[in-house]
């Protein structure tokens, strides 16, 4: 298969964990006999300094022209000031709208090697499997903003169409796995929410094999901590999905392993879940694995599944023999950023003698 | 001290936990020759079967002329269609709003008796105490409204004064206790953020010795579970504090011990923060003691700190000998909402005396 990649690192930690989802692919398109080329383009605070915009034109035409987006990272205290009008974030929700990138899917696994790694306790976590579905394009992210000393504002809006292609998608992953969906809103305070509880219920009557529940966000924090593996597929609007889905991370153990696909109806970024991480960069402590998992998620969207498959076998093992950054390690000292991706890599080639050298 | 305390149970097991609270107010009262009188009105889902309205016109004038409410709980499963345009939340805001209580004030302390109960490691939450500053009566809650069948909005709108407010409040605060007040917002994608970091960034100025942080929601969801002892007093706006604090109750280990005061300029109401928990109602196995650390608060918010003092031992020494409803206990069965309550006021009466028995 032929695959132009436009590859997007970002900034902080974005360029580095970012060479190793490369290192990923070229080895994966070299053992399957791929074509994959990559072109890469600024985004972030990257892209501000060189050309005073976050997405700048070039790099949307770079996007536009590859089949899948590899993104990295973003983020800059530089521009933690409030009043500062043009900020690294509008890079990636730029790219977001821009391609309509509506469908956010970020799974969650308790990796059997990392139980003990986790803030709660391994009975409570052992097991547990969750895909969060995300709406991605719309709510308070994109509704009209004000801003001026003396008051500012944020409006949530959803439209029906927009509840729609997600919920549908959330519906058949459910269907593919423990036919359980949770819908969570705060349908009890937002008219927002209630628009969702009333399509989602609507919609579940298509999918009767699939049992529906809804649950109140604060509830839902709450619940993901004290008994996560009642989760299947978690449905929810924009910024409840970015918050439970980070509050997630601590049942795998490190943000640094979380993966994630934003899927639009023509196009689809892979994104890592963590953020730009500014302290780390150029450290080589930076954990390149969920940039790793989003290009595995890459290769499932292109129907390239042993690949996928051998990819996160390749993670596995990395996980199994400690071969893991700062953040996950206990056991060896100095395993960088780029020694993963180099055993990752190797794994690759030779699935059956990789181990620790 | 003469106090008129105007009683609203509201719905599912809030007028069982009340019940404990009074009970423990009285026995406070006839210890310390205090007059407390109480004035039960209806609200929620119960006002709603008798009057119609969620917040009844009598309820009102009842708070109105007491000086304090206590609050029990509120919400009803019959009322979750969301096409239902009355129900019984709108009482629970409607009295934040009528009552201009701005300031949600929520403690999260680990007990040490607890650690145990706690879905996370106890390495990771033991000596947890933090602060919870929430606003209440302003944000997405209270923004304008729009729901239709094809598109539904709500705007989060925060005005400078409102944030100065309880800006002010979380800062001295934090001056009497570890001297470090979190900020958590979003303003890396909402302009009402932006605003918040603003206005408390610029009024930390004027508190050089508390130490200001900022933090992303998602962010904080995360870290409060990996590290909750690097948090002092967090201030947050509404939602995002509806949020963060029924995450943290998995630190103290059961929500049916989270207390709360939300104080206005001239009125002051204390509720539990769990909900109704209809599915509980009358089966003697809801935990009071949110309520009864809520009365504490009252206690405390009128100067009777040696009375607030006593009932806290009294919930200590409970959860010491495991005087403690199902939810938190594995050592005896059948310790309902009442013994738990009795036990506590027989402390009040007897503090060197009171055991099981
Ligand atoms: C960087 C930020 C704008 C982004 C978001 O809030 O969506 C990030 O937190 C994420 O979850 O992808
Ligand atoms: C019942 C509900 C409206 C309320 C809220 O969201 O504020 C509750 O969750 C709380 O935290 O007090």
């Amino acid at each position: 298969m032929k695959l132009n990649i436009a590859v997007l690192p970002g900034d902080g930690i974005g360029p580095e964990v970012t060479a190793q989802a490369i290192k990923v692919l070229k080895a994966i398109a070299m053992e399957f006999n791929h074509v994959f080329t990559f072109n890469t383009a600024l985004v972030g605070a990257a892209a501000i300094e060189k050309t005073g915009l976050p997405l700048p034109e070039e790099t949307v035409s770079i996007c536009e022209n590859a089949d899948a987006i590899l993104f990295g990272a973003i983020g800059n205290p530089k521009y933690d000031d409030p009043t500062t009008e043009i900020r690294p974030e509008q890079g990636l929700l730029g790219l977001r709208k821009t391609f309509g990138l509506h469908t956010n899917i970020r799974p969650v696994i308790a990796y059997e090697d990392l139980l003990n790694k986790s803030s709660l306790k391994i009975k409570q976590i052992k097991g547990t499997d969750i895909l969060i579905y995300r709406e991605l394009t719309s709510g308070i992210y994109f509704g009209e903003k004000h801003f001026s000393d003396e008051e500012a504002s944020d409006v949530c809006t959803y439209r029906r169409s927009e509840i729609e292609k997600i919920t549908h998608q959330a519906f058949k992953a459910a269907q593919g796995r423990k036919k359980k969906l949770t819908l969570v809103d705060k349908a009890n305070v937002l008219a927002s929410s209630r628009l969702w509880r009333k399509v989602v219920t609507e919609i579940a009557e298509e999918y009767p094999d699939v049992s529906l529940e809804c649950r109140y966000i604060d509830n839902a924090a709450m619940e993901l901590i004290i008994n996560p593996r009642q989760f299947d597929v978690i449905l929810t609007e924009n910024m409840f999905g970015d918050i439970l889905s980070e509050e997630a991370s601590v049942i795998v153990g490190s943000i640094g392993l979380l993966a994630s696909a934003s899927i639009g109806d023509t196009k689809a970024m892979f994104e890592p879940i963590h953020g730009a991480y500014t302290k780390a960069t150029n450290k080589g402590i930076a954990n390149p694995i969920a940039s790793i998992l989003s290009a595995a998620m890459l290769l499932d969207h292109f129907g390239l599944y042993d690949e996928a498959s051998l990819v996160r076998e390749g993670v596995d093992k990395s996980l199994k023999l400690h071969i893991t950054t700062p953040d996950l390690n206990t056991k060896y000292d100095n395993i960088s950023t780029t020694k993963v991706g180099d055993f990752i890599e190797d794994f690759i080639h030779n699935p059956d003698e990789t181990n620790l050298n």
